[in-house]
């Protein structure tokens, strides 16, 4: 039998598991089933079963590993999740020793935004390239960073919190304790609460501000200004980013992605103006959308045990 | 014969050459004589000069190599400088090849600020590190990024810019055409700057400002306002590339550190409250001065020959 890996990506409201080939095709997918909201024990009895039942369904010979993504600051070598906004029920608690107790083998935890990075580079939008920084845009912003096709992981694990990136060092607080956070500015959250505060309405999501900035009216114009404040601040953190990296590619992920058109002008103008680097390398260096969209995570999970056994050479 | 290298250190007002053996030991010194408004034939000569009498004392036979490290944004394989505010004479000019044809051997090029962190792993404050960040702290602010041992070049040589991060999106308007690098806010010029601008005398140099700071008078409480709001900017830098690298080193260099008492505590209580990163690894995340001074970029010249060769398997 082929040798496969087992990536399960535990996302803000659901957990998906894959058995996927050394290719990289994807074998098998399964989702969970529990809400987020029973609790710690019901959500890890899930994430158990779909690894499990993928497993059983493609046999323990070829298993290669099981690799999971979860959101939140990564105690590495202590396998625990320290802070998590979505998931505060993981916090402190020593989820991949808990795994691997329930599952009786080795189980390689990643953050979710890392996740993703490795699966654009395995499979997606980077795979040409060995080093690139991904920047997942949804309710919060994570951060991944590939650098020599491996995670930069930093010596705790949390490397790559480019979330937390300041923007505006006087602007909107954060839950980190810092102010102006790029995740404040240019989030989900972040748009569709400049929203209500330019009366675009209370319950308006960014794909609702998407169609807005479609219309040519008043509140079509609110909207454009909005992604256009909104690709700064992102601008703002990929200057920094490239001045400080000089890789080649920088990926942008996320449920805001289909409002490029509307954000990515500002964006592009801002690293231009902002960043020597950039100019500097002539087109050389690209700020393009990921390709793997949901699987993301689910690819670098799955990948996560093969990285581990180059990077021991076996 | 044991076998050395020879590193060169091009500042922005003079060079030096030095022979260095495995072991880190200074086996000979040299300084360039050219005055740099001599223009690039003199400085090149000089350079040529310096490298060759140290070469001459020691013998080819037991030469490792030879480094070199220059101001500005280098494009590392063609071997020249791009950008350089310190010697624009050296923009666009071939100088790695030119001094590789002139010495008859191969020259390895490398910013100056990545030299110098590079010296600070091998001999200073970064011995027993992996991973570290440099600022080194001068007229303008330069970044030196080490990861696995290695300086962290980018794709064209370039990473590190980090004199250019952003502290402040309207700020002070920079040569590299952002507003708001942290370079423009917490360097010597930055410094001087606002001793100008709050009438502290118009030749007031930052070793003045450090005498004044600790002055019980009226100057003195500016001069150490200037030092707090210098290591804010600092600490928002800093606070950024704990959150992005997660290392558990960040160094800091240069002509301002004697003013460390007065900048210090400004910029750690900064990074403690904008950092979770820096919260939740409880003290093992470290911000210290570097120890190598202005030697920094002589040893990492010297040490560059001898990790290529270990790149390389040699």
């Amino acid at each position: 039998m082929a040798e496969y890996s087992i990536g399960l990506d535990l996302g803000g409201t659901n957990l998906r598991a894959a058995a996927i080939d050394r290719s990289g095709t994807i074998l098998d997918k399964v989702s969970g089933s529990t809400k987020f909201s029973a609790g710690r024990e019901a959500v890890i009895a899930d994430m158990v079963q779909a690894i499990s039942q993928v497993r059983d369904q493609h046999g323990p010979s070829g298993l290669a590993g099981i690799g999971i993504g979860v959101p939140g600051f990564i105690q590495l070598k202590e396998g625990i999740v320290l802070n998590s906004n979505n998931l505060p029920f993981l916090e402190d608690y020593p989820i991949r020793d808990e795994m691997q107790r329930r599952l009786g083998t080795v189980v390689i935890l990643e953050n979710d935004a890392n996740a993703a990075a490795l699966g654009e580079k395995w499979m997606g939008a980077g795979r040409e390239v060995d080093d690139l920084v991904l920047l997942t845009l949804g309710t919060g912003i994570g951060g991944g960073i590939i650098s020599g096709g491996r995670v930069l992981r930093g010596f705790a694990g949390m490397a790559g919190e480019l979330g937390h990136i300041t923007v505006a060092p006087n602007g909107n607080p954060c839950g980190c304790g810092n102010q102006g956070c790029v995740e404040k500015h240019a989030s989900a959250t972040a748009v569709t609460a400049m929203a209500r505060m330019l009366h675009l309405g209370d319950e308006v999501t960014s794909k609702d501000l998407d169609r807005m900035a479609q219309r040519d009216d008043e509140a079509g114009h609110k909207a454009r200004e909005i992604w256009r404040v909104m690709g700064e601040s992102l601008g703002i953190t990929l200057a920094m980013l490239i001045n400080t990296f000089n890789f080649p590619l920088y990926l942008l992920s996320g449920g805001m992605l289909p409002a490029w058109e509307f954000f990515a002008p500002a964006m592009l103008r801002t690293v231009e103006q902002r960043s020597a680097t950039y100019r500097l390398t002539h087109g050389a260096t690209r700020i393009e959308q990921a390709t793997l969209g949901n699987e993301a995570g689910l690819y670098g999970a799955a990948y996560l045990p093969w990285v581990e056994k180059e990077k021991q050479g076996g």
